[in-house]
């Protein structure tokens, strides 16, 4: 018999839990939200389509509709592509498809915190690269180092990176291929970049892309994985099945048939967010980094009065001071117009 | 530098791809879901509720007002409850936290076949033990060998049984935890047993339900997990965020709102089920499974053949007669008054 004390494993009692703290604010710029609802016709769409169907009877089993409209969209085989419950669901099926005892993952540090969880429940060693943010850079040399120094065999870019707003060097991909290592490169912020393509398919690369951001769905849970066809089989494997609901599914095939409104607001986000750091780096005591993303992280003088003084003027940013290499810095979201006026006229008030 | 050829790992490249044979059909009973729609009216609800709804914005964190809804309905403590994209999502997370490299977990076998994917995937050691599924009841004597003789330290349980229709003795999960072990009850057809409670709480047991099959809501992905707070904090970590889309999550609360129509609907099932297996008895050469579940699985002369004659007078159901101990077996769900009627003759055409 076994002890009776059994329960869950040392690597996940010693896991933090991922926590958000939640408090309700006028203006909340706190979770890289898209500050542009999806339009009341196109939701009226997705839901009239959704009545019609029977909610007894499972989603198709390889959301295949979902799948041909993103292989036209992007122009990328069906077979290379993978849709899933949140781009999360499809980053946790590949780490659980790379990664196991024994094996080593580099990433940028700081960067989104769910990496390490997930490579800490697959049993895989975590090999964070601390970087230092300021300079917009993530450290590919360092990366590269990770794997033919210190024997990484996947490395996880985060580009522009969550929660720094930094990019990887052009080319960067291809250089940490070139490494042999698998790399599972998330493009969550991805169409903030000047340079929003997708880079050529490799066996080793998996591009994780989400609707949440730039598409402004994240309250639908929609995200896409693309690979080659031969490591999208593999993926596949460790993926739950039926993960995309029906609305989900024809929400994200109407949002896809109407791109102009994604690429309006994201012409909208970054010409804020440029609006916005040239704003912040004239505050006193303000030192915004340079972001390709839809938010902007800073240091300030005094972190926690400064996010608690924007909160109890109703304005909600993120707290990220507790973060490796982010001591004294906060994140805010680029929102509309006005609310980014709001939070300049707030932070102005504060300095 | 490490080898180029490097790729998912030996644990996933053996898995087979989990499949489903896709065939159109007029009557549909091959995936055990309700033959009743949500009702019009509710959905109307739904929909409408969800309009008024930001897109944009992520979901609530915790799910705080649905696991307060499921809290109410079944008498937990909301801490005890985690919501989930379908209880897979919700299983695959209390695989994550309870299984390890060098941890064996028993089964009974034939069952849902995620489960050893699962296992697999999480690095642990799947110990199937095999049983005759005429019987109508799962091996309890030989899991609890399979713990206290052969050293499992998780024994995942689903009953009423997929797909054999057979349940676990009464009493039956509370001697599973004086093993020790902890135990890993699916019941995701629960609702079709005689005795539908739900075990008392215990830190090694975690229960899974959903809403795809009894509450008729299979496309809208919805699951439920209930362990004591403690654990449910546990496998928390191991879940990922935000996992539940604001569709679903609105659709369980005024289905919870709106239980008679799943009490009918159940009721409904269950004496269709009860009527289907009466007849099915009568026929030469069929030999059906006692069934506690929506569905029923009999053995029959030629699966093969009897599979492709149904399909090709529109009637699909399921052929696992490739399942380990169902050889010559078909798995039929219940569907209406209807759809039974006209399974049943053309059963009794080819017979």
């Amino acid at each position: 018999m076994i002890a009776s004390t059994i329960a869950a494993r040392d690597a996940v009692r010693a896991m933090k839990a991922y926590t958000l703290e939640l408090r309700d604010a006028a203006t909340k710029l706190n979770q890289n939200e898209s500050p542009f609802d999806f339009p009341e016709a196109l939701k009226r769409e997705v839901l009239e389509r959704v009545a019609q169907r029977p909610w007894n009877v499972y989603p198709e089993f390889e959301a295949t509709r979902l799948r041909a409209a993103l292989a036209a969209a992007y122009d990328i085989p069906a077979q290379s592509l993978l849709a899933g419950n949140g781009s999360n669901e499809l980053l946790a099926a590949a780490i659980a498809t790379f990664v196991e005892p024994g094996r080593r993952v580099a990433f940028a540090r700081p960067t989104f915190a769910l990496y390490e969880k997930l490579i800490t429940i697959a049993g895989g060693e975590p090999l964070p690269i601390d970087f230092d943010p300021r300079s917009g850079e993530l450290p590919l040399d360092r990366l590269v180092a990770a794997v033919e120094r210190d024997g990484a065999s996947v490395v996880i870019v985060c580009s522009p990176n969550n929660p720094t707003g930094g990019v990887l060097a052009r080319g960067g991909i291809e250089r940490l291929l070139k490494t042999g290592a698998v790399v599972l490169f998330d493009r969550a912020y991805g169409d903030f970049d000047d340079d929003d393509s997708l880079p050529p398919p490799d066996d080793r690369l998996v591009v994780c892309s989400t609707f949440s951001k730039a598409w402004g769905l994240a309250a639908l849970r929609l995200g896409w994985l693309c690979s080659t066809p031969a490591t999208a089989a593999e993926i596949r494997k460790a993926k739950l099945p039926y993960s995309l609901n029906i609305v989900s599914e024809e929400t994200a095939i109407v949002a896809l048939e109407h791109r102009r409104y994604r690429d309006a607001n994201v012409a909208a986000i970054i010409s804020e967010r440029e609006r916005l750091y040239a704003a912040m780096r004239e505050l006193d005591g303000i030192e915004p980094f340079p972001s390709r993303a839809n938010f902007i992280t800073f240091r300030c003088r005094d972190a926690r009065a400064t996010f608690d003084a924007l909160c109890a003027g109703g304005i909600l940013i993120r707290d990220v001071s507790a973060y490796p290499n982010l001591d004294g810095c906060l994140r805010v979201s680029v929102g509309t117009r006005e609310e980014n006026d709001r939070f300049l006229t707030a932070l102005e008030n504060l300095v």
